[in-house]
């Protein structure tokens, strides 16, 4: 698992037609990881790109397990930022399913908006699961609004 | 949010066409709860049905906090149960997205069997994102291959 000191990345998947589905961005401050695996040990599912030139502490599983019997609040820190991330991937879930793709954008300004700022136009695009080409349709008609 | 004492339930979120999207369910031993509203105190999104009569042990946000704050061990009980939670959530998303309804059910059979075993085929069906008919087409396709 690795904790980002500096930079951008982002974890994906690719299905057997070679198409690719965004998992999540991590920036300064967050971790990243193909959970699953590490704490499995299969082999991952998700590759990791930086999209930005990045810095990044690793932690092995053993280390990281030997940290939390040791710190114990490790453990409360983990449980608060594995919260998080399953209510918003819960939220993301959802919004895929039950949200237009304009929704879908509003819901990421109001939840996630350092993503709408840092992130590439064609990756917010596929984290939302729709076109470049809708996305700025969707952006354009948003700031004709205000 | 609540402990599962006894019983099954579901939770689900239904879309403004009045479609159903299984999110989870729960049995014995598990948790159930709208986390995103349990945690920050907005609305739910989710709603919880009972399969079977259940009997759940409810506590509140302030307790939790409590909880957690006297007993540090609950703080590792809960970062190990929405760790795994979390993995089964990518899990289905990945599944979601890039297999086919076969693999989504020999995937399901595969991670999680105790769903397999106890849930009825519509609602296994609903949770596939397949129809009832898909689901007892591949049923006969496995055991025809047995």
């Amino acid at each position: 698992m690795s904790f980002v000191v500096k930079g951008l990345l982002r974890s994906y998947n690719v299905d057997e037609k070679g198409d690719e589905h965004m998992n999540m961005f991590s920036w300064e401050g967050w971790w990243t990881s193909d959970m699953s695996s590490f704490f499995s040990g299969e082999k991952a599912v998700f590759s990791i790109d930086a999209i930005e030139n990045s810095e990044l502490l690793i932690i092995t599983l053993a280390d990281f397990e030997e940290m939390t019997l040791k710190v114990p609040v490790m453990d409360r820190y983990f449980r608060l930022l594995f919260q998080n991330s399953l209510i918003t991937k819960e939220r993301r879930l959802i919004s895929s399913v039950t949200d237009a793709a304009e929704e879908k954008y509003v819901r990421l300004m109001e939840y996630s908006p350092q993503i709408i700022q840092r992130i590439p136009q064609n990756l917010i695009a596929s984290y939302l699961g729709i076109t470049p080409e809708t996305l700025s349709r969707i952006k354009k008609k948003i700031t004709l609004r205000k």
